[in-house]
């Protein structure tokens, strides 16, 4: 089964779909390993990784490029947040056909202005017109050539401060748009705004939630909520972070790697997680095939 | 004082110079908050952030995009791990140049040849003659265009199993040939093989370590015995697999990100670490820069 | 004498300076060799070549990589067109550092919205505020950090229908914003409409024209009327495309390449172009080299 | 049909199968228009582009995203000129996958060293060792996902200097390592040698030929000597610098553009090649599209 259709049809259906965020190959590849269904190629934590705000400084062509190189690392599908799409309509079509070719299974595109302003930050949060954005939204749906390729509508009503009613007509006109599946994002520390959105959307599209702010909440509560995915948006970059930060710190102050030595993964780890042991097999085929056709 | 004359004075006086390893700009954020004198754009590092063998599947140009992405985002140098120089000496010529105009502040070029093998691997450590790499060498220097651009010759005849005479003699051609530091490797699991190179070496030529097998030696020691820089060469990534790798298991097993919460960085350090807040200040500043001038 | 410098006094200096469109470091190569004074890293010719509509379809990395890598191939300072500044003014700010540390010594900035459309498109000519305009000169002013980088605002008042009132407010805007220079952009199929604004015009600053409408115009006269550049901004690509046509045509055709070879470079030319004679030097020294290393 | 597919098949049937190369999206397209059956990613048009020698100085990741963006932009089948494979088997393995993964229909590579050295250049032309090739040929084959990505194997031996047996013995080494096609090379006058080469050679592989050197020949009498396909491999890049060189010279000697307007492709037609219309049709589309969801 194809990557689009995996994660088609996972966000369909039973049971919650878990996207873990990812900046690199590497961290998809852990995201993989630890059993999550797909990955979200995170716009906060590409964007931190390249020690740039999460807010189109990096263009479309290196967020594409972050997402297919990790898109092509791993065997679950890869759900790319683009934004709010990288600027008009134009490059919404070349988005999609962009991001399709190069193995990614979807893409999320958010309802504010480019260039978008992190959601967690106060200020800048400019909502794009209703009709504009969902006219983004047909475009996208029509630019496809796959069509188990996933457009997910994001919408920032919650975050702007247009309440839940503008939310929620939102969700209608995107709906009929052609969106795939919508994104509802909330900064509350509880799940309630999400909740209420879902008990009070009558669409039959699938409802995707990141609960940054609402860490408490489990896959299991939103899936008993009618949730049908939940992204893990930018955990793996910040334990990353914390990590990085106190082993290099250890090593400057004691002057010697030693003392971290057991909390850090052996290089041996490192060259399994890069595949090394297939290198070499096929080294080692080489050799003999080299001597093989060299006698013939 | 140019980030190329900042590498090369360091490396020429004391104290011993440390450099962090690095794979991202983030990594290298860390690396400098942390107190490091330079940053090394680490092979391995990278190689295994993308998810491929450290075995020069990653091409010089994608090498020189990551070494030059995080040069951009640090304030101290950044000498780049060039493998074996990704191929003949033409391979060289342009690599010194497109590093050099990138902002990065040296290079090191292994006398193994293309494509390397990873050092720590024990197949494939093949060496090349030591008069084409020592050619090679003189080649980088002559095509620099900044006298202070640094150019580090690594020998790899130890690893490879040649013995510290072949490793005596390719340190004095190289000097000769213009290197600006010896980088001697060694894979043994203590110090005595590099410092025993130390005492024989009879050059002018800083002398540069990376103990990733001897962990347990101090920087303090390694400057007591004459070396000049010391490389920490992949803790930074090998600190970051670790700690994804436990974060990501709890979140799957336990359904929530609450119980990790506390032992990862918060999202406004990340905020941080990308200088949000330097782009918000330049927004308000350009709010009222825009009514300033629409009023005249 | 730096490029960024080179450009600077070019401009602010007679006799008028010539920059010559390109696309590629080979068109580049061809208009050094014809003896233009400075390249124009031309947005149509950029996007043609790549085969999108010049309207920000291609990223500001993407036309950063064009404009860099032909940077790189010349002596000569490059000037990169860079539409309207590829969005908000955070992208200003990093697109001035991009460039200004890939090698170009300078950027056009203009007074459309982003995505902008070419200015020879009926359609789609939507002008910048003058505040938010003249504000992100500014701030591209402040961001740059060789002093003699340079910051061209170009006027799209006439192209977008403002009339020269309109022009001439903007031209004084930005002079005080602290542009270096103006282009000052016209679709008429004569020249009087530049010439008008250059007499209007009381300002201090260069006044750069692209003559792509007017061509009957020569740079003499140009000059006779106060104008301190020419753009040949797309002649290049142009010339390329219909000699290509032709030739591959003719080919199709006549089902041998045997009757284009007189009219076309021979191979030879193509070796000179790519400095193969350089390479062949450097690889003879390297043997050389090679064997006296090896001997000692 | 895929490209993939479309290519192959083209190969093993008749009429002979006319490839063209091309160095850009642009002239790819002109390749297209003009009719010929594929496109021809040629490292030497590539790299001239570029500006540098066709040595291998340009990456792999550099040549692949060459091909990748031309493919994207024509619905003809591209075959991409690989060189010598990048460097050993890993490189292979992951040049087959990467290039196959982005669009390309097949990939051809010769058995050169790396780096590898134009072939029409005397020096430097270093043949591999036949088992060496053959077992990457083999390496190729099986890292392709789809069965119908075409694999050509590159015969430099008459280039080399090595004679008809040896062209001929590894003719019939490389079919059996699985190669789908054999690209014979010749630096002669005339034909008669690659005529030759396929009057000797007993096996079933389509055999393609590149007759650079030999320009009087038809694609008719090609066909009649059993040629399967031919490679037009640099016209229209010689074409475009001829034709650059003359009407820059022109433009910097008359001082006008005016006398060069009727010889180039007006600016209509580069908007033409650039698809413009689809753009702005879309641009309308999105507006009307954008007032219907607004009054929902």
């Amino acid at each position: 089964m194809s990557k689009t259709r995996t994660l088609r049809e996972s966000l369909q259906s039973a049971p919650i779909t878990r996207l873990m965020g990812a900046h690199s190959p590497l961290s998809a590849k852990l995201g993989e390993e630890a059993g999550f269904e797909a990955i979200w190629a995170s716009g906060l934590e590409i964007s931190a990784s390249r020690g740039v705000p999460d807010a189109n400084i990096l263009s479309m062509s290196e967020c594409l490029d972050a997402a297919a190189t990790l898109a092509a690392e791993v065997d679950i599908p890869v759900l790319a947040d683009c934004d709010s799409g990288f600027g008009g309509v134009g490059n919404v079509v070349h988005m999609v056909r962009s991001y399709e070719s190069r193995g990614v299974a979807g893409v999320c595109i958010e309802d504010k202005q480019f260039p978008k302003m992190n959601s967690f930050v106060g200020a800048g949060q400019e909502l794009a017109p209703i009709g504009d954005f969902a006219a983004k939204i047909t475009a996208a749906v029509e630019a496809k050539r796959d069509p188990d390729f996933v457009v997910v509508a994001r919408i920032e009503a919650l975050i702007a401060g247009f309440g839940m009613d503008e939310a929620l007509r939102r969700a209608e006109v995107y709906e009929r748009a052609g969106a795939d599946a919508l994104l509802i994002h909330s900064k509350k520390s509880t799940s309630d705004e999400v909740y209420g959105f879902r008990e009070r959307y009558e669409g039959v599209l699938p409802v995707v939630v990141v609960p940054t702010m609402y860490p408490q909440v489990t896959t299991r509560e939103l899936e008993e909520h009618g949730i049908s995915a939940v992204i893990y948006a930018n955990q793996a970059l910040r334990s990353s972070i914390s990590a990085m930060r106190q082993v290099l710190t250890q090593i400057a102050v004691s002057g010697s790697t030693f003392g971290v030595e057991d909390g850090i993964s052996p290089v041996k780890e490192v060259f399994a997680l890069q595949q090394l042991d297939k290198l070499l097999k096929l080294q080692k085929r080489h050799e003999e095939l080299s001597a093989h056709y060299s006698d013939s």
